[in-house]
């Protein structure tokens, strides 16, 4: 089925009317529903209830003239699969991380994560004050999508290891589940990345089908019980300072809809973008707790293996240059971070410093 | 005009068709205007922009049903009044920082500023997941309010002076705007602080009523025009790490509208949340490097000066201790505050210092 019959037979009359130019009675009449799939397994801690909350404020704000029914990776279609089923319209929208789609196209990572790249904050002043969405607009158009940030995790711990990493060459030969342009850094070092979804990552690790992993932070990755299989815990990570979840619709269904409509699920995913962030970080700390009354180690990686990473990775973002909108990607999205990173540090990092050592914290 | 008669006139038929349990038909007929006062000046920087994102997107999101009208400070009420004005049904609702309503309640000062506080994450982490929403609607109902946080600066800057700060004395005698309790930080100091409306500082600064002055960072500061007069600049500040600026409903009038409308107000304010803030630190970096072309002198406070605002701001923090609201405030923030400082630390803090050392940032 194509995309336009899709439409056709999946809306019914109610996208007719709501299209049409008489939008106050449209709206009174239409009532559309909406289906979201996702990249996360029903149930992950944070993500899955990130793309929750965009589907239930969408439909309260809406009174239920869109009506959001969430589909879990795997219940219509696979965690790896959303990016295609939204683009060919076989389901109307996605929420998820976009790294895993750098096979459709490099530039995604610029609108998931790049390593070493922005946190949230960062990330915000791109895409909503510095250039960063109108090459989103761009880059999705290509695929027939229109991507909104709706959520991020905060920064993710470095992971999951059977023993302590000492030295780069500690990386060779390891199995380690890590995806996007992280996972090609550690690649460059000699592990054997593998790029798994959520859903499947405890499974792996408990087989020995991977030695160790990353997942998120203490709280989603408590939720997901690797701390009943490894025991050593690295709390910073270089690879996903600050990954960007969209909620990314297809583009004629998002063109279908009332401004009004269109209105909300801009207001909606900019809401569940700090309601998403938040969530997590409000609960990490008491989580790190848990884990560490349970015996987990915490580690921090050496300056030799931070060093080894940023020149891996400095290699990896470089590599797709030669594509138009990558580096114009690239360019934008350096010069912002550069921008951002000098005044967060020279504001905000130097009041955390001053305050947390005046209070003791 | 008591509230409820001022609601009686000001809603006409709309507010009781809204009302009814019909909410579909309603939202259909009913269309209401709604005034918005602030407690900026037309224009400022940042703040302005702020509360003008929330009237707009409300009348977008609503498709007009809710059409918001928003009149700055001085066109209705003055900058100081809108927290009466909207506790008593003159206007529907403000937007502004409610540390300029501390003689309303002293607990204002958690939902608005503390000094060496919360900044705009771990506010965030606070108010939507940690019980800082539920105290808020104790405490704002007391005066027939409902807020939401719509806002927020970023770290403020130390502020404007005339020369350098080289030790705690220096604050002996010198006339210095600051609001809230940053201000009677410096006034234990021995300052004779000023608590003026932002559209008024340059005018005071100019003519020598005030030596020197806070407002709020780089690019709000020289939109206001201080470098004109003084040249020494402190970039970071302990007073406001990151003032959380309010959307607030009179209370009434918000229980008037339907649920997707209530629904709608709700996001449009965490909206524009993120979107305000990254406003503010989007435009920070290049304005503070124009300032500095500009003649402007960077300067950081020395520990000495740290350790005693940090002293006075234990002392002012303590004071309304014997009120029952007030010290639950303080014991849920700080008990959050602590919790998420130790993550954010951990996580963002170690990896930004990498990223900054491996990238030369």
């Amino acid at each position: 089925m194509d995309r336009r019959s899709f439409l056709r037979a999946s809306t019914a009359g109610g996208a007719a009317a709501a299209a049409s130019a008489l939008a106050a009675p449209a709206y009174a009449q239409g009532r559309r529903t909406l289906t979201l799939v996702t990249t996360w397994g029903r149930g992950l801690a944070g993500v899955h209830d990130s793309a929750q909350y965009c589907a239930d404020q969408i439909t309260a704000a809406t009174d239920g003239q869109l009506t959001v029914e969430l589909k879990a990776a795997g219940e219509l279609v696979g965690a790896f699969e959303v990016f295609d089923a939204v683009s060919a319209g076989q389901a109307d929208m996605y929420h998820g991380v976009d790294y895993y789609f750098l096979g459709q196209h490099p530039a995604l990572s610029f609108f998931s994560q790049v390593p070493f790249g922005m946190n949230f904050m960062e990330y915000a002043n791109w895409y909503y004050h510095d250039g960063g969405m109108e090459l989103a607009d761009e880059l999705y158009s290509i695929f027939g999508l229109k991507a909104f940030p709706s959520g991020n995790t905060g920064p993710q711990s470095g992971g999951w290891f059977a023993s302590e990493i000492t030295s780069p060459e500690d990386f060779q030969g390891l199995k380690f589940r890590m995806p996007g342009q992280g996972g090609q850094v550690l690649g460059k070092l000699g592990a054997s990345v593998q790029n798994l979804p959520g859903a499947e990552v405890y499974q792996a690790l408990s087989s020995g089908a991977i030695d160790g992993t990353e997942w998120i932070g203490p709280w989603a990755d408590e939720k997901a019980g690797f701390q009943e299989i490894t025991k050593t815990y690295y709390t910073a990570g270089f690879h996903e300072p600050g990954p960007n979840l969209n909620l990314t619709m297809n583009l004629e269904v998002y063109e279908s809809l009332t401004p009004a409509q269109q209105e909300i699920v801009a207001q909606v995913s900019r809401a569940s973008n700090i309601w998403t962030m938040s969530l997590f970080m409000a609960n990490n700390s008491s989580a790190l707790q848990r884990l560490q009354s349970g015996g987990v180690q915490l580690a921090e990686f050496p300056d030799s293996v931070w060093d080894a990473f940023g020149a891996a990775a400095q290699e990896v973002v470089q590599e797709p240059m030669d594509d138009d909108i990558y580096k114009r990607c690239y360019d934008s999205y350096m010069e912002s971070l550069r921008s951002s990173a000098q005044w967060i540090s020279r504001s905000e990092g130097a009041f955390s410093a001053q305050r947390n050592r005046v209070m003791g914290i």
